[in-house]
Order: C-alpha cells, then structure tokens, then sequence
C-alpha cells in the first residue's frame, strides 16, 4: 500500500515514488534567474524575450515578424514499462507507441503558447547500444508519425551512448520543439484570460505520460503486473502504453475558425494543479470532470489514494484545457467533436485567489501547491 | 594496457572503452530517412529544408528572410569525472567549467554551418535530486558564462529527474542550440569548398569533450588516479576539465572582417577524420601537426596507443578548423591572434579521394572511416 507522507505539507503520493517536484522546482526557477540576464543577448539579432513566457510551457522570442516558441521536453520514465528487465512486459513493437507519446509529451506543450510546431528535434540517449534493434525503428516511425501528425519536421537530433551515465536498459527519449506564433497576435500566455471564461477540457487516451513512476511501482504490486486484464479487455501494460493524444491540429482548427483562444494548458506534471498555470491570479471552478481511465483507476485503488492525490498527479481523464469566452466554449467543443475528441465545457474562471477547486470532489489546490514559474 | 582490437576492420580504440561508433550510425542513418520524410511538413509554413545541411553539424531551415540552424549535442560522459563515486577526484566547483563545455559542445557545431547562435536550452537529466547543490549552482554559472560568451539566450530548458533510467549519481548535460544565418549567404556547407583551399587549425584547450571514456579509463590506471601531476603544474582531473573553448566570437569576427569562410569543422567526435566531414569529395593533406596536450600525451602513453590510435580519435590540440582560399589563409590567423588564439596554417585542400593524410605522421584517414552522413 502506498500512502501519502502526512508530514509533509502538502501530501503528494507521487513523491514516495521517487519523484519530488517541490525539491526540484526551486532549482528550476534558480536556474531562470541566471537565464533572464542572458536575454539582452538577443539585442544583437534585433530580437526580443517575451519575458512574460518564463514559467509557461514554451519560451516565447519575438523576431520581429513573428514570434519563436521554444519547449524542451521528455517522456520521462514512461519507457521503462518496455525496458526494465524486471517489468515483465515486452512488445517491441509498442516502442511506436513510445514514440508517439514522446512527441507528444513536447508538442502539446509547445502549442499551448499560441504556436504552430514546425521543428522536433530528437535528443535520445541510452546506456547501451540499441540503435540496430527493432525497437529502434518502431521508435522512429511513431515519432515520424507523430510529427506528420503535429505537422513539423523530424529535424536534425541526437542520440548518445551514455554509458556510465544511464542503466544498460533504459533510454532518454527527449526532444526540442520549435514552433512560430505567426500572426503575432496569436502569443497566448494569459494576458487574455478573463474572469467568465470557460475551461473547457479535452480528453486524455488515458494516462498519457505523468504519474508513470507510481504506475510501474503499481505494475509491479498487482498479481498479473503489466498482463493484469481491464475491463476494456486491454491489459494494464497495453493501457498505459496508449499513445498520447496530440492536440495541434485541434489548436490549428480553432485559430482558423477564428476562435479567440485565452489560454490552453497541457495536463501533464501536477496533473490538475496545471489548470493554475497562468500567471494571471485567478480561481478556477471546475464543474464537471471527465470519468477517469480505467487503467488510473486501478492506481488509485491498487495504491490506495485519495481523490486529492490523483487529481494532484494525474489527468485524470483530462488531456488538454481551452479557456475560451463563454460565448465560444459550444463553437470549441463543435470543432473538437470533427476531430474525434470528447470534451467538457467543465469549469469557470473567477476572480478570486489563485486556486483550482473542483467541485464534484471537494478538493481545493491553492496556489502554492503548485511551484513552476 | 589497452590496445585496439585488430579483428575490427578499422581498428578503434575508443571502442574498447565502451563506444562503438561504427555501430551507432547506421542507426542515425536510418532516423535520418524517415526525418527526411518529414520535411515536406515544412511547406504549409512557406518554410524549407536546406536537403544538404543533413549530416553537417546543424540541421538548416531555410525560413525566408533567413536561416535557421538547429543542433542538438551533450557532454557525453566528461562528468563522471566529478560524479563518479569511485573516480576519487571532486571539486564541486569544476561544475563551472563542465557547465562552459556542456554549452562549447554545441555551440562549436551549430556555428559551423555559418549560424550565429542566438537561443541556447538546457536539457539536464539526473538520477537523483541536486537541482539544490553548489554544484548546480556552479553548473548554471559557468553554462550562463558560456552563453554569454557565445552571444546567446540562455532560454527555457528542461531539467529531468531520470530515476530508475539513470545511475543515481550521473547527469546528462545536454541542450538545443539554435543558430541564424542571416544574410543567408552566410550559409557554409562544404559548397563553397575548393581545391587549393587552405585548412588553418585553432587551438584546443585540451581534451575537450571528446575522447573521455578513454580518458576516465586511463584515470583509473594511474597510481594517483586523478590526482598525477603533470609537466604544467595541473593535476590530470584538472587539466581534463579546463573548458572547452569556444569559437562562435571568432567565426563572427572573421565574418565581419569579410572573410570567405568556405567551410568549418569542430574537431570533436571521431578526432582528426572530422576534418573531411564535407559531403565533397576531396583529399585534405595536413602539413603541421599542433603539440598534443600533455593530458593527451598520457593518455597515449599510459594506454600504449599508436599516433592512428590517437588522431582517430581526439583533437589532439586542435579544437576547429577553418577552411578559406589560400590568400586568406593569413587574414584568419590575424584575427585569430586579436582573440589569443594559436592557429596552424596546417593543410591544403586537394582534387582526390576523400581522405584525411597528416603527413607528418605518415596516416591516412579514408573515407569509410567516417559514416556519419
């Protein structure tokens, strides 16, 4: 059973799993201190940091006749359900998932500044040679498709042999997204956001790529591991490994049908606490919520947790958030609905404390539950 | 002793230390055809993929106005010599100067495609927290340095806690490293080579970030390990981890000055074969060899290995190369001079197979002992 460290401030199940973003955080905005005094760099080539992107999913460069959006991301420890001899679990082939998944754990990240995708740099790297195996090339056509789907090009990356630095089994699959606001106008990073608008949530396939590390710790507590049976009739290792829904053709379709789009968040890391993202201070009532994915509840169930420490972590059934005017949440979810997606026109943005409250649970994250910017 | 492998067709040393080139780039090879496939992703943004930039140090974009270069590089295993538990060798604020390299092994390549690089992220991975030490203050200190050397913004990055995929005390220090060219003829891709073209060498500060798994190797053989005081006063370790020198300040004022630069190598992986990276097919006979670095030297003599052995694999003193017509060839060392650099004036350009000789060495290099394209 895992349980939540009641002496810490704030319980957080996915920190017993070897994973502490309140440790890791403060490092993170030291190192952006250093950065901001970098930014007068850009003076030379007559480009600007839009400050104001600091802390959000990409970081924004005005270059004049449009803007640059830049976000480095990874998949994480996702892969490792595949990769660790000790899983159990093994389908090379579901490599094509993973490589779906780790574009997609970027790109749905860099288009939450109002940017279009154009580059994915691959940056891999692994503690013992694989680049010959099958995996290897399920690994690129899921990638390759992925970037086809997004609409960018596959470009010029990297992949190391790290071998002292990383397990002989295990792999970094990260990657750089370079996407471009073009027209200008279109730079969202919640200077639009407005007390009324309507957070309306997209679907997630499932588990997408945050909380693995308490899911393979899960995989490894159930009798039948990854082979457990869901009532889907998929098995938890195949439900885990779902490819990550890419949202960019959805952004695409919304700027084109001249949707006003406030603000969009990924949710991924923090799992709801992401709704608070924005740096604007505003309280977010969330209404409704999505049923969660059958393979998350049986994390909640197998590890014992309490609603609190899965909408702390997980999606929960929510992949993505539009903030729109309520005026256009219905025009959001008709488009959504062309493109296949389920969505929720789920909650509301209020003036009030910085804090996301979701209704139906009872549950409240203040604002310093969540440490990003 | 370590010795090359003579049933390997191209005996390698670095081999015996872990890591197999020859193996890994039939694998990027293959990433690189479905990324090909990719490019005509490009077009609905009026953007295109400059096809000869594969296989060079940056992948180039032709976005218009200008050019956009793209590389992604990391450090590799330098690191380990401060991380490693067992290399007996720590000073924490050596991070200072692996963060300088950890920006100098990407900064080098992505300006030799003629890019001034303007936006550096970071993407570090670690086993386990130290996103609070001294060593990563050290770490973001020497990295915002470099930037700023470079000319850079040191932008939005990622830092990974990579438990369970990496070894609790190693860290991947790695990055995307974006690049201009503007004006767009700038843009140095090996078309501008021609034969009579000379080839002046600049100066390393030493090993640089190549040849250290080797080089951690040897460390472990030495009776003082690390701590071998060498013939300038410095310890081994030390002289290990003097930053690797950057060359973007340089590239820029030769530029400035006018010269036409026809080409640039960044003497890096695969050691002196770099040199005829080009996908044009000429011989490049060097004349003059630098002084090999003393940390160099005893790395050869403590690993018994030949001058092949040693030119295949690290700069051994020269750190970039540039390639301008025979009439400029002195111009460059003028220039170079106003930074401190030493330079070579080292070789010629001939009509020939593809080919690296250095004749005073009496080794030929030929062209299948570099598949990286």
């Amino acid at each position: 059973m895992i349980q939540p460290d009641q002496n810490e401030l704030v319980p957080n199940p996915y920190e017993l799993a070897g994973v502490n973003y309140r440790v890791m955080d403060p490092g993170k905005i030291e190192a952006q201190g250093r950065a901001l005094r970098t930014a007068k760099n850009l003076e030379r080539f007559g480009f600007k940091l839009i400050a104001e992107s600091i802390g959000e999913p990409a970081t924004v460069i005005d270059m004049g006749d449009f803007h640059l959006a830049f976000t480095m991301e990874g998949l994480g420890t996702k892969n490792l359900i595949l990769d660790d001899p000790n899983s159990g679990f093994d389908d090379e082939q579901l490599y094509y998932n993973i490589g779906k998944s780790s574009v997609a754990v970027g790109a749905n990240d860099n288009i939450c500044v109002g940017a279009q995708t154009f580059l994915i740099g691959p940056h891999w790297g692994t503690g013992e040679n694989w680049f010959t195996d099958k995996k290897h090339q399920a690994l690129i056509d899921g990638w390759g498709d992925a970037c086809d789907e997004v609409g960018a090009f596959y470009g010029g990356g990297e992949t190391s042999m790290l071998k002292g630095l990383m397990y002989p089994h295990a792999s970094d699959l990260s990657g750089a997204f370079i996407g471009i606001i073009r027209p200008k106008e279109q730079l969202t990073l919640g200077q639009k956001l407005e007390a009324g608008d309507h957070i309306v949530l997209v679907e997630s396939s499932g588990i997408h790529d945050n909380g693995l590390t308490l899911a393979r710790k899960v995989g490894s507590m159930l009798p039948d591991r990854y082979h457990t049976r869901l009532p889907s009739g998929l098995t938890y290792g195949e439900a885990l490994l779902k490819p990550t829904l890419l949202y960019a053709g959805l952004q695409k379709d919304l700027f084109e049908a001249g949707v006003g789009i406030h603000y969009m968040a990924n949710v991924t890391g923090h799992g709801w606490r992401k709704l608070m993202r924005a740096g604007q201070s505003f309280t977010y009532r969330m209404h409704t919520i999505p049923d969660v994915p059958e393979e998350i509840q049986l994390i909640q169930e197998t590890a014992n947790l309490t609603d609190t420490d899965m909408f702390e972590t997980f999606n929960n059934g929510a992949g993505f958030a539009f903030y729109v005017s309520s005026a256009q949440a219905a025009l959001v979810q008709e488009i959504a609905k062309k493109r296949n997606f389920m969505t929720w026109d789920a909650g509301i943005v209020e003036e009030g404390p910085k804090q996301v409250i979701i209704e139906p649970k009872g549950i409240i994250f203040s604002e310093d539950t969540l440490q990003i910017r």
